[in-house]
């Protein structure tokens, strides 16, 4: 297919990933993640994020998600979340059935989490009734690309922490945000006390891979029976942690992210002069949402498929990924151009 | 480290399987199984074991069996297996704890599902106070070696079925028994009723990937959200249906399993020579159990690592994999020739 | 403690309930419910309802809702209901643990469903990434002392069935809404197709005991060994089902609950001689809801403890019961009146 | 129905119980158990049991056990227990489907639990790929009516505490135990160090209602939420505390179960007369397993209804309870001596 602007999962491997895989495929190994891949996975989700974490890798987001929270709640434990959060509407309720806790959502505007408003929920602590708050989940970057400044997770962080809370973040996208704060990873995350994150590489090109980093190690006690009982161990887990060494090997993944980064930003520089077309966010990171006529969304959609985050609004989201180009961009404006005469 | 006898999943990608992965990492593809590749699999599928049915792709056996399970049994249904069933044993709790059933066991020596002894659950049907039998799930090839005869499916399929009974076939190693039995799938699975099936790559070349085929579609139905909200649906999904393809084409995974296979019953054949050396179990497929001398346990593990099955009669299980060659066997032997002198 | 207006579990068991209890201590009977008095009770039902609903009885409120709502949903599927359900807010979290579903909901302000709000929910129907709404949960009386018509349940169950969701109705205050309705239950229930309904016995005078009410009898499959595993099956069940047997007998129940409606209604009438308290919803059934000046809340409290619904507005709820006097409705205003002086 | 050997909850309730029921329904009272019937309850349970002791009052046995385990155990985690134990075979999967954890089952043929059995569980400690043993429940008075001596329970205990498990008592018949070992509950559970404790009412002459005994109070944490979430917080609480009070004060509820005790020593003595019945487990407490011929099955299924225990030994399990009198033992004798003849 032409390529979209649909989802950044939409795109392949990355070159050096896929090499990382066929590098690692010589002769035997130990499987379920006792071998050298792994081991140098490790070391390096270190050096990212400091050298005490624990760090598990699982198949895919959801997971991660899911057993990030999993590991720190109990079952009448419930997550502070917006109610865009993917966990809230992306999982086909596996936050509910599979972590058997529920979550207690937020409305927003930006994507971010409003804090007095998720204050709110603390009233019920300590009455029987009621599902007990104990985690605040945000996501960075955002459902609606945004990307929250360290001193936005920092306060995220004081009032969870100041009320009994742990934070995890929704790091599917973490790269992406790693690039567009210039930051290393552990400045707007481990060093402000996030307790553990979901750590994307599969939209960022790997074949497939998320991590979970606990920087509150308290919370991976006993997380590899989680893991394993949560169908989330992979045998020949080698294949996984040879991506991760690519990954984060000389920054690969800040470097593809910051990319896409660029090339959002470069759609949204191209955008502003069509005054029929209206940013309707922020364009923080890869992803820009947008309103514009109904009349050419046929037009649009021929060139390069997406999906409309809002069909009455007619707003559409537009992902860009590490192997989107000036050219793909340009192309896409011109057909919006042409289409808006 | 050195080639091993330790599991078939020590072993890496098979080339050609390496090479279906690169040959489908081009451009932009619609994610989550909405593509070509996924599409030609299923295709495959189809050929292998009949038009009809349906087929969804997951990461792992562990969410093969415990997907397959929960797509058929309300809460209060029951699994009968036999008590060595990898879903008993070794799956920390995942049918208990995420598929939310109890597992009703056999004793068996061979690792074949005794109907007489499973009978004995048949009593409680239609008293509350007991979990109802619901569906039977049998092993092939089993976890012993053994490989059931159609002659033994179709007893355990007529038993299953007269008593108002799924059947389950968990065949993380059903290409094995395929080349066992010198039969298509199709003619001890499909065509003899089994209800659905787990259908493994991982352990025969694949990087990873696993499958859940439908032949009684009933249980299809809702499966798509089932698999989603389970945690394994893949996002870049061409990478794993790529993959089936190259292993269904050909029958390519016929020989390599066929391959495995020849290596246990080359090892058997050599182990013959030594009467220190009990094989405990038929050879049917690609693993080899035997009893040997406690004084030789650290020469053989020295040369290739492999796990104990039973430590107190020190039994080994010895498996054989696509990549095991008859210079493996035959430097393996030769360690124990000399450890027995 | 003085008799209060906290909520009607603040009262006792009603006289002839607990000579029902008394009466059925005679020998031995056979437990959990194989026993006449549960047959007597389950024909009283079909009276009620319809001959041919099946009738299962529980301990408490949750369980009948819980076990409503499990009978009819996968694991995927969802329900939609109001912000304010009780499901919602005051289960702590059972229907996500224990059902294991994800419950959806639309904001209210008088306690009742919208359906148009409702109808949002349904666009996703599909869709593997969400959740599947399956049935339509509404309170009868509502959370907030409301009462749907019959036109209302009939607008919201044609809803529910032209878009193949199932209808529940948590019925924990029934008898009130069969009062206030001056209807008997099957015109506002089964008759206009409520599918399962949780019928409430312990707010209303008896000891303790709920039924669930299964006018789609598909839903009752298997309902015996759910109820069991949920935890619900009473062994001396005869009990609760002798307490059900006085509670149906003659209308028993809506003449008590006839009679706290209009002890709420007399409360109403009597406040509206105080230009300082605002009734907040219609008071339709037991409840009255009201907004008065913070200056009065201890007196208040001093003379009957209640809970307030909403403490920035300074709103609470109070609830009358079946054994609630004019007297103590007259007190509790007279020291409202001083009060407020 | 005429007084039968079929089980102990086919009795009443008992005049004491009853009375006490009668005796706290006067005016309105605290709900969820926030009032002085409940308290005077827990002063009593801390009298029997000890100061520390936190106490939790649920409806059944089922509930008292499955909430038991769950306070102590991950989802990974699993119980130690008698493959007879009324978890593994009498609660309908609540175990597996409510708890969400794994039964790892020990044979027995006296009820009590083997430790060497047990001990080979612990071989898979650390190993992700088995659950983890983490409790080890027995039943006392056990499901054969065999009584655990306070050697026998210390010994369990040091053997769990030692291999880091919590020890568990499923007291469904704890009084009986008591009776019979003529000793004081806090001899035979708490100072053994019993981590936690299921305390039966029901089968021993109360209307219903089961307590969750905390010895280990780092388990109670929380435990009022998992009580409401599990659908056990009895609204008017005070109908089952005032039945505990009255069923704990005098020590009532021994003197009922020693009755009990009694009747089925007095069956056992009278049934030594008749060499063709043979008693076939130790008459301990309140249960007479015995094989008989066939032949007489059905003059004594007529004179009173009892259930098999095994069909194919004709095997019965009669059951004494607090209203069964010499009478009915004498009667059941005849009986059976005319059908001998």
């Amino acid at each position: 297919m032409k390529k979209s602007l649909a989802s950044d999962n939409y795109s392949g491997i990355h070159p050096a990933i896929l090499e990382a895989i066929a590098g690692a495929n010589h002769g035997h190994v130990s499987s379920y993640g006792h071998d050298e891949y792994t081991h140098s996975a490790e070391l390096l989700f270190k050096q990212h994020f400091g050298d005490h974490v624990e760090v598990f890798f699982v198949f895919l987001g959801t997971a991660a998600n899911v057993l990030s929270l999993a590991s720190a709640l109990r079952p009448y434990e419930a997550v502070l979340c917006t109610e865009l959060a993917h966990i809230n509407t992306d999982e086909c309720g596996a936050p509910e059935h599979i972590g058997g806790f529920k979550l207690l959502t937020v409305p927003t505007t930006d994507g971010k989490l409003n804090i007095e408003k998720a204050r709110r929920y603390l009233q019920n602590v300590g009455f029987e009734h009621n599902v007990q708050p104990k985690l605040v989940s945000i996501s960075q970057t955002t459902e609606l690309g945004t990307v929250y400044s360290v001193q936005e997770i920092k306060a995220i962080a004081d009032f969870a922490h100041s009320n009994g809370l742990y934070l995890h973040v929704d790091g599917a996208r973490l790269s992406n945000a790693a690039a567009a704060l210039n930051l290393p990873f552990r400045e707007f995350t481990t060093e402000l006390g996030v307790d553990v994150i979901s750590f994307g590489g599969t939209k960022n090109g790997m074949m497939l891979g998320e991590a979970i980093i606990f920087n509150n190690t308290e919370l991976a006690k006993g997380f590899k029976y989680l893991r394993k009982q949560s169908m989330q161990l992979a045998s020949k887990m080698r294949f996984i942690s040879a991506q991760f060494v690519a990954y984060l090997t000389n920054n690969h993944c800040i470097a593809t992210a910051a990319h896409a980064n660029q090339m959002a930003a470069y759609l949204r520089d191209r955008l502003a002069a069509f005054p029929q077309v209206t940013i309707t966010q922020p364009v923080d990171a890869n992803a820009v949402f947008a309103i514009f006529p109904k009349a050419i969304n046929q037009a649009l959609l021929d060139e390069s498929f997406f999906y409309f985050w809002d069909e009455e609004k007619n707003e559409a989201r537009w992902m860009t990924s590490w192997d989107t180009t000036k050219e793909d961009i340009d192309r896409f404006v011109d057909v919006l151009a042409d289409a808006l005469l």
